[in-house]
């Protein structure tokens, strides 16, 4: 029995450029829950790419201080009943460190934001879905500006070179809020955040552009702030389409010059 | 009294190209811990830029599920005594979730290994730090050939465009192992759990190079496995040149064409 995936897998796409649309099959990089149990018990759930899972798994556990090398490892072995999980029996004197390990952990955690910490089982990641609102379109031009404006206004790009950004644009192409960060989702929530604040919220007629990828938590980000639709300038993975299509957002990824994809709910580009 | 160190920091670096090494300042992004306190308790620490605190704050509460909307955040300042904790108190229905929420809250959590996950307070990052060993030098053109070698051995990538990658590579420039992941950290993880899994541990004698930026997490992952230089061809932040001058790691980046910059321990590039 195979319990784990393909790493890449052919998605629907089309393909705009200016006034010209194309049906087109597209590939996308695979993300998917891999959920970790030590001796049988829930550990950690990890957004991952499939393939080398088992390494995935020793490295994460090294990473964690829950082992200190090879010889704390017995074995790395999916489930007979479950996909995508893998159950790991320690050795050595992990196997005594676990239990105390496991009483002094910290009990309320999170991340950086996610918007998968904390969750123990891949069960745990569903939850009920109403669709986005919002009659909002925007026009393919402008959304090919919104990359390179929101470029320029990353003050500390410039300086660094290393930053990420997301932007939100209203549907005339203004840049109502832009936030820089060395996290991904950090620039997410700070826009958000900063409607939310500001009581302009939930966020239904605004335009989410990130300088990244989009995954499952950008995507579940701006679900839940009410924003109808995400564009990014590289791809996307297949669970960020997946969700995208499952809440009707309007995912766009490699926004690049004149041209786009749309992965999901394209009625929205007018 | 301002709580919120600067967004940017100068660092010292050397910059070579071929033989030419020339000591310069650069400007890093900052990365620091924010720890985020909802009535006065640790709720989480989220690694972050530093500016728009309170907007990330809301932003996180908000992807969290902790709140719903604007009505539910009453203030949110930083604390007097601590710099980089903000507290958060909420108001509405939010608090009488609150309770039900964190009683609910899985206990042994983790998400997708950014090194920081579960830590509950800023305090419970500072671990007692031995300096990596390793008599491992490494010729400048070695260094610079790299990223390229890495990327063409990214299956994945040339087919979505969409993935990052880590390797590791021996002194004689051998890749010995590499993977593929949407998530930078998973990447990492992978490799190093391939030798790991391999009994090849402590890596001692490889060099990780990745695809995308040097994080703390990264560098943290490669210090915990031994490995005594990291390459990447992006932009490093603070707490990352600061972990790796603190653990006596070699910290490369902007590894482009022929040149790199040096961020910690030059002695290591011969």
């Amino acid at each position: 029995m195979s319990a784990m995936p393909e790493a890449v897998r052919s998605v629907d796409v089309i393909r705009v450029q200016g006034t010209v649309r194309t049906e087109d099959a597209d590939r996308a990089a695979v993300e998917e829950p891999l959920e970790i149990r030590l001796h049988g018990r829930p550990f950690a759930v990890v957004m991952r790419t499939p393939g080398a899972d088992r390494e995935l798994a020793a490295g994460f556990l090294l990473s964690e201080s829950v082992i200190a090398g090879p010889d704390e490892v017995g074995t790395i072995a999916y489930c007979q009943d479950a996909q995508n999980v893998l159950n790991v029996i320690l050795t050595g004197p992990a196997v005594e460190r676990l239990e105390e390990f496991l009483a002094s952990r910290r009990q309320v955690t999170t991340n950086s934001s996610c918007g998968l910490c904390g969750r123990l089982t891949i069960e745990s990641l569903t939850v009920s879905r109403p669709a986005v609102g919002g009659r909002l379109t925007v026009a393919p031009d402008l959304l090919t500006s919104m990359p390179e404006r929101l470029r320029l206004a990353q003050r500390l790009f410039d300086e660094t070179g290393g930053l990420h950004a997301a932007g939100l644009f209203s549907t005339e192409g203004q840049l109502v809020a832009v936030a820089e960060d060395v996290g991904r989702h950090n620039a997410v929530d700070k826009v958000v955040g900063r409607m939310l604040l500001a009581e302009e919220f939930p966020i239904v007629d605004r335009i989410l552009c990130v300088s990244g990828r989009a995954s499952f938590e950008i995507v579940q980000k701006a679900y839940l702030a009410g924003i109808p639709l995400v564009a990014s300038v590289s791809a996307p993975s297949s669970l960020a389409i997946d969700l995208a299509r499952d809440t009707g957002l309007t995912l766009v990824g490699f926004v690049r010059g004149t041209t786009f994809n749309v992965y999901s709910h394209p009625e929205r580009i007018s």
